[in-house]
């Protein structure tokens, strides 16, 4: 991976370019000529860096065009993120995450409460009938755009006397307070599908018609293989983008 | 995972009525009161039991009509297990494990092409160019019906001289052939996204009007990072759940 730095610092530039506005929608980049020119390298480390923001979506290129800035910008999450450890002050959410990495402005409304919980996730939480959830519901925001909304159960007998069953943000994330109640996530099943949006998702997320969305259900295990938290994203098709990097074993 | 076996026992004994048509899209299962006498199991198992069928997307549960089969069982692939070690003759592929898995008979048609790639394969693929790839695009089918597409993109000069570049199915599969070739998948980048399908898409996959599709793009790299290998799945939303299990590092 010795090549990474030159590319990725050619990449960085070039998506700084394109989030600050200097590059809106539908603009050309410069050619990969008039690109090695500028940054002092080599065709393969201008083909390398467009190609990272192809794969990020923020262009596309073509024979006829060239390299052009696309319209819409899938937000690119990585839900693997979320599990590997980091500073105690850094985002340990994958979408808090993925929207400050672009420099734009993550907001979010949320809503606390207790309810008995949809059979589905009474099922995916392992609970008897009748037994409560803490849930946290969040609609989020990118530059003040409603973006696609995360609910968060938690069995109430876990959480109740916690943060996580008070309203309100909890900066260092639930997560961190699972583990302080005894209940780190050592293990998730992601489950990724898509569907239609309903009525109210649509009006709820400002949906164009016909867009459909994606559905990312995490549910987290503790070291005894407890289920103890089940995650409900919900995100328009059109801008996210799930990635997921593996290793070979 | 000490009480994974005897609930497991009991979902694989209601995972074979299914599969088989014993219990039909619709029917009923047996109240948790029977299951428990029926298996001799407590109500503890029962529901876990259960709850590995609704994870699945095999049976949903409602407390007025309680456990019902459902009526189109999406297709649970682990896009993970294409990387594990497997014995030679195991099928290494997520789809044909996910379905003969299931008892269900997977088949295919597949055709081979030496084409000029689309520009955001070559990208992936890190090509100058003009650089032709070898393209195996496979319609895949469960019991006969159309299920989802596969395209594997090559490029043409690590692949002109093998099977990868003639007609046909390859047994062992094409990621070993790749092996043979030097040039092992070391490190996968899987990206997910949604949309609805193409006009083409919707007939050649038999698509129900309004039915999404999720897009899963697999980038195979080798051990000197070199892309080798881009397979992108064209999913019917309806018919497929994808699943990504992790450990916290």
């Amino acid at each position: 991976m010795a090549r990474s730095t030159l590319y990725q610092q050619v990449a960085s530039e070039l998506r700084r370019a394109i989030y600050s506005g200097e590059l809106g929608p539908g603009d050309q980049l410069p050619t990969e000529a008039d690109l090695m020119q500028v940054y002092g390298v080599s065709r393969n480390t201008v083909r390398l860096a467009l190609g990272e923001l192809v794969n990020e979506g923020l262009v596309t290129r073509t024979p006829r065009r060239g390299t052009v800035v696309r319209d819409r910008r899938p937000l690119l999450l990585y839900p693997q993120r979320e599990l590997a450890p980091q500073p105690s002050r850094a985002p340990r959410e994958a979408f808090a995450y993925a929207v400050s990495q672009e420099g734009r402005e993550p907001s979010q409304v949320i809503d606390v409460a207790i309810v008995e919980p949809p059979e589905e996730i009474a099922t995916r939480l392992e609970l008897a009938d009748g037994e409560p959830v803490v849930v946290r519901r969040r609609l989020r925001f990118v530059d003040g755009q409603p973006y696609n909304t995360n609910d968060s159960y938690f069995p109430h007998a876990i959480v109740a006397d916690s943060e996580i069953a008070r309203p309100g943000d909890i900066l260092r994330g639930a997560n961190r307070v699972l583990e302080e109640l005894g209940h780190p996530q050592v293990r998730v099943v992601d489950d990724i599908s898509a569907r239609m949006p309903t009525p109210t998702e649509s009006l709820r997320l400002e949906l164009e018609p016909g867009t459909p969305v994606m559905e990312h259900v995490r549910v987290g295990y503790d070291p005894d293989d407890l289920p103890v938290r089940v995650a409900v994203s919900v995100l328009p098709a059109d801008k996210h983008l799930i990635r997921y990097e593996l290793d070979r074993h």
